[in-house]
């Protein structure tokens, strides 16, 4: 009986069809093409690509195939095509993304999908719709591409109970971070060589202010607490306000500055969740994965904290993550299994969003003042009013009387206290320009 | 139909059995007790714990558990009782393991197991054997506790094509080199110091000697590849010959020594595997991972570098990747399916170990002699007779003329003649103890 039930599999073949032929969806279909051997050799049957669909694809672009496969301008032909199981979704716009999801899991198709907006802004609806069509859903490829943080969370630690996960989601504002500190070049320097390096995009708004990693710890806190949030009550800070002197007084602190995407849970089944830049501890893990690379840490409560870095981007590795959900739902598919968990929870809990602000810090704060005496007493005198204590005043040689930089670093306070106080201190005339306030992020 | 279908798998419970109530096993049990909301809202369906089986222990030591469980001393009770959906093996010794194995696979039972030596040397077996009986393996546990690091490569990079993968798999002896290096002490104190702080046993050569490690590296490179080797055939060298004047010279060439266990494809489907000691650069994620974790760098074709870093052992982390597998397996139980690749492979290829020595590399070699004049001489013309490139020499100061340290870095040649020209310059009457040679790892 093995025996047959192995010559059964070995004979059955499992049909893709990928919609949207941009970076991703090319990058996806050539790693299948290269990696064929070895996913068939894991899956123990076929897995063949079948239908391709994309606006602009010709035929002749794609002679490096290895067998002929349709090619469609209509992603309802795909979606309807009885002989497709897995329907893969690239095309990057959410709202053609969104229409595809519902026919295609209407259909009875399983759905993979890279686009984090989609699943941040619509994933409850589609884990009911996939759970009523008895259907699976791939999202590891909508966070941090080639890294395997989706699968981490929904099965290789699902004995876990999460505390908080914090990750360097999004590689363009890594890498323009390091390489300031690396280099001690401006943002404006770091930024330009990023977008020539391809790290970054010519309107590079969606990654520096945050944005892409706010869909991201969106997700990120949906698998691992098992709480759809909503994506617009998440505060974003972005880097651009990060200055190459605010490293310089980060490492006399033994510290560095970060873009940090973070979820914890807080008393009351609370959960906070933020991206904001933080003075992170140069020990700590996510301080040391230098470049456009993600790093995610998972917090546990009984298994310690794990840490996963990895390329976040690119048509590689994220093809890589569309297809390792591919191989497993083909795997489901030759085992006769159908998904009752489709994002790794059967019952999700709506969350409740702490306030911002509730939680107490201690925090980094520069000001650029033009010199002159009495400074130091006006700020002192604001904070005492909101009964901040000073830790430290910190001042590094001035090239300029009137863009002269200082630091203080503030005892733990409540941040609302802290926000308050720097409100105040921005209206004073001496200020040459808005005080910067980055919390020291509390990891373990 | 999907309210019929949701009502259903909210009444089912999966019947989990524990044989061996250890470290690991009483991990398991109170991660069980303590996430069993967050677990049960993962399924969807209860997660109960039906029998414990343990020689030792009694009823009244079990007074903290939720509910009465049944204890026995017999694990054939366990395999046997009908109730019992999932199997958990901790029991340490490997012929008990193997055949409890046996057993609860022939009697239909889904098997959980953290002991990888049964794994290691008998993971085909047990795969054979779980197909034929269509239940699921789990082994997460064996390989670096809390850490994803299985579910990573058989599920989460299912895409991919891994050339290699290197790992710091021992917590133990990443301990005492990290310690080494921090503080400048000697291996002795270090371990000394381990032992206390119960990270090395009072007999640590399973550990030091890199055993254990080896044990670890087989399973990752049968899960990464497809392919089982047989753990005898591969190298093994341990921490033991490590001194504190090692790791002066290597910060020298911006490097630390690790204890590194890898396995890498070479041409020819060849695989080469190995655990040693080597010189790793400082700015490797590698290197990075201080204490007493574990770290592994998964290589990938087309998603590039994947490093995962966490808690290698302890019962509460280890317990976490048995409870991970348990919930896996339950939702497949839940879901109707059977498990058709145990461990993420349905075609294995039987490996082929590439010789040791064969391929090129660059080289640490630390020499300690009673000085004298000529002793340069000497050791270059050896090098020299083997066509071997000295890239540079090292020499920090002494402190005895008797016991004169010094360090010569070769340039890439095949290894085996390296061997071959260092067993000559231990014959030569200066050398005070046999030298050390440690290859530079190749890393990504």
């Amino acid at each position: 009986m093995t025996n047959n039930k192995r010559q059964r599999k070995k004979e059955s073949v499992v049909h893709l069809a990928v919609i949207g032929m941009g970076t991703v969806g090319t990058g996806t279909v050539r790693v299948l093409e290269e990696h064929h051997r070895e996913i068939e050799s894991r899956l123990g049957c076929r897995l063949e690509l079948k239908t391709l669909c994309s606006r602009s694809i010709r035929k002749h672009d794609l002679s490096w195939l290895r067998h002929p496969v349709e090619i469609t301008h209509d992603w309802r032909r795909v979606v309807e095509n009885p002989g497709v199981d897995i329907v893969v979704e690239l095309v990057g716009d959410v709202k053609a993304a969104r229409a595809i999801a519902q026919a295609a899991i209407r259909e009875g198709k399983h759905f993979v999908t890279a686009n984090k907006r989609l699943v941040a802004e619509h994933g409850m609806e589609l884990v009911e719709r996939a759970r009523a069509a008895g259907v699976s859903l791939g999202i590891e490829a909508c966070v941090a591409g080639g890294t395997p943080v989706i699968h981490a969370i929904r099965e290789g630690l699902a004995g876990e109970h999460f505390d908080a996960v914090y990750g360097i989601l999004n590689g363009t504002t890594n890498y323009i971070l390091t390489e300031m500190e690396r280099r001690g070049c401006g943002y404006q320097e770091a930024l330009t060589e990023a977008q020539q390096k391809g790290y970054a995009e010519p309107d590079p708004t969606f990654d520096v202010e945050g944005f892409d990693a706010r869909y991201k710890i969106a997700i990120l806190a949906m698998v691992c607490f098992g709480q759809p949030v909503a994506v617009e009550s998440i505060p974003v800070e972005g880097i651009t306000r990060i200055e190459t002197v605010d490293f310089a007084y980060a490492h006399r602190l033994d510290h560095t500055v970060r873009l940090i995407a973070g979820a914890r849970r807080r008393p009351g089944d609370k959960v906070e969740i933020f991206v904001r830049p933080m003075m992170v501890s140069r020990s700590s893990q996510l301080a040391k994965a230098p470049g456009p690379v993600n790093c995610i840490m998972l917090v546990g409560s009984k298994g310690g904290s794990t840490v996963l870095t990895g390329r976040g981007a690119g048509g590689e590795p994220t093809g890589v993550a569309v297809l390792s959900d591919v191989v497993e739902i083909a795997r489901a598919i030759v085992s006769g299994s159908s998904t009752s968990t489709p994002l790794g929870y059967a019952n999700w809990h709506p969350v409740k969003v702490a306030r911002a602000g509730q939680g107490e810090t201690a925090a980094y704060l520069r000001l650029v003042v033009r010199d002159r005496p009495g400074i130091l007493a006006r700020v002192a005198a604001i904070l005492a009013r909101h009964r901040i204590n000073i830790d430290s005043v910190l001042q590094e040689p001035a090239h300029s009387k009137h863009r002269l930089p200082f630091v203080l670093t503030l005892e733990p306070t409540r941040e609302k206290h802290i926000t308050l106080a720097v409100a105040e201190m921005a209206r004073l005339p001496f200020m040459a320009m808005p005080p910067l306030l980055l919390p020291f992020a509390q990891l373990p």
